[in-house]
């Protein structure tokens, strides 16, 4: 419809890729979007074609996505400035490593009303020693409200159509029926909150609990202490959010962003699988990272060195003893059997 | 100590013989409770010995946790009434469907200012068709005043000493250190909530939850709809307990008897080893409590029907979408494969 919005998907990954067969298929669904979404693509070579090429005849994304069609309306962009610049909505689901480049290259030219959603989990680590929210960089340097999407929900089995449950935290009041109209299927439930920052907030302190809980299974704790260790580890995330983003919610952490994605987390999950190898191959990190996940970066470990910056600077280390813990025990420079002994006296426990 | 208070644990398979173990551990560290811990024992012969006298010279319970020696100062009590007559505290440790009959045989026989801690999961269904908290039945047969222990617990796990944590839900205000100080370890950590009714409704509803856990493995549709599934039941059960016990907190939840119990119970558990059984072989739950659990009751299936009998009463079927579906799908009422249709469009989505 000429009058509906345009929505641009900035980043084709298998996350970007399953976000826009589903934003391609609700758009013609309602007036209010445009039916054209445009996704932008890091161009790439694929067997001597162009990636864009690729996707814009066949409508599989090869490389990212391969096991599914998008929808012929999802038109795959290269240049990045050309696919937001006439944008209403951004979806931003880039690699968190290529965020700062990505938004600097947009700078001052988007829409100045546009409305951003980021599916991004992570922080940025600013110079200083604080961390920052990756929406909040998004704001700032696009100066756009940007809500966020977080929940249990694993890129193949999404674009498989398997149930699951989404969380929106919308910083763009009045806009959540049309957030939830662009994302929403019979198999993919949204819900909106408005507590947005405790929504990111799990997306990335999540995966801090997972080595937490890899530690436990590398050991052979068994249940009862991997169940002890992930409750602990949600009540830091609480704790957390209260401490640092007041005015956080507890419901919030009901929602898939929280309960849901972390249980996932922690029982499946990479960061889990890299922490059990940890403990009982005795490799560091890195290399494991380097064996087992190709030399992508697990996410855990490094989430955990920063918030243990900026609880150090904080003078809060002694709220957070079991992601300190976890920290201390990825840098080596505790043994992961000294993960119990840091939350024995927890302060839940008082 | 003379001045102390006489506890005994009525019961003593594997769970009340691992809650023996530490209580008879912590008595003697406390003027406050007298240093002789009696358990109440269902005399049995095993090898031609009386499993009472065998406790009490071995200080083994070599029928139901023979890997761990109990403290000398816990005297199994082959009689009832004589084990529990002068108890101050009355921990209750039986197997469900034995509580009514064991109530029935200590009426009018205990203190009257007893202080009662159940650690028994599960409902009693009133003839009349509604739902009773065990703690409750407890209260009104003995007239006493009844807590409850509920958490991620399993009870081998708990005697190898191996770390977790626990909630108690107490009804006896003023007594919360004591009870605290009876069961808290370095190794077993206890909150303690005065909201004992939602403690209590966790430890029953979450294993109706592991049932549809278990469907989900069955039909192997992911770690997002597990994801959805769990997260749905621990909303179904908070709005179970906010409709029918008003004054439930939210915060309850976020315990060791909330998700905690729940997430284990959904990714290990009898409950979800039963049920993804059932998708996959065909079989009926009473076949398959046969060939799996040597007869004993599943427990999830049956606290389906009886959470399913009372919704109906309340006419409140429509607000359980999840709990009415794992019930149909128990009873063979709808197929395996109904239970998403069931929650597309959950409360909780709208």
């Amino acid at each position: 419809m000429a009058g509906g919005k345009r929505v641009t998907v900035v980043g084709s990954g298998n996350w970007g890729s399953a976000i826009a067969k589903i934003i391609g298929s609700n758009v013609t669904k309602f007036d209010q979007f445009q039916d054209e979404v445009k996704m932008w693509v890091f161009e790439e070579m694929v067997e001597g074609k162009k990636l864009t090429e690729i996707i814009n005849t066949t409508h599989v994304n090869v490389k990212y996505l391969p096991d599914h069609k998008l929808p012929e309306n999802v038109v795959a962009v290269p240049d990045l400035v050309e696919a937001a610049k006439d944008a209403d909505i951004l979806v931003f689901v880039v690699p968190h490593q290529f965020l700062h480049r990505t938004l600097k290259t947009l700078e001052g030219k988007v829409k100045p009303d546009v409305i951003g959603l980021s599916l991004i989990k992570g922080f940025h680590l600013k110079p200083e020693g604080g961390i920052e929210l990756l929406s909040h960089i998004i704001e700032d340097i696009l100066k756009i409200k940007c809500s966020v999407l977080m929940g249990a929900n694993l890129a193949p089995e999404v674009a498989a159509e398997k149930f699951c449950e989404t969380t929106i935290g919308c910083r763009s009041p009045g806009n959540e029926q049309m957030l939830k109209d662009l994302i929403q299927t019979s198999y993919f439930r949204v819900m909106v909150v408005s507590d947005a920052n405790a929504v990111e907030l799990c997306g990335a302190l999540k995966n801090i609990v997972a080595c937490g809980a890899g530690f436990v299974d590398g050991l052979g704790y068994g249940n009862n202490t991997k169940a002890a260790v992930i409750r602990l580890g949600l009540m830091e995330m609480i704790k957390f959010a209260e401490v640092f983003y007041p005015g956080s919610l507890l419901a919030t952490f009901f929602e898939s962003c929280g309960v849901a994605d972390l249980t996932t987390t922690c029982y499946g999950g990479r960061n889990r699988r890299i922490s059990e190898a940890f403990v009982k191959t005795g490799k560091t990190i890195e290399v494991l990272e380097k064996e087992m996940l190709n030399g992508q970066c697990a996410q855990g470990p490094e989430t955990a060195r920063e918030v243990y910056v900026m609880l150090e600077r904080e003078k809060s280390l002694e709220k957070f003893p079991l992601f300190v813990a976890i920290h201390r025990i990825c840098i080596g420079e505790l043994p992961p059997t000294g993960m119990i002994d840091c939350i024995r006296e927890h302060p839940e426990h008082l």
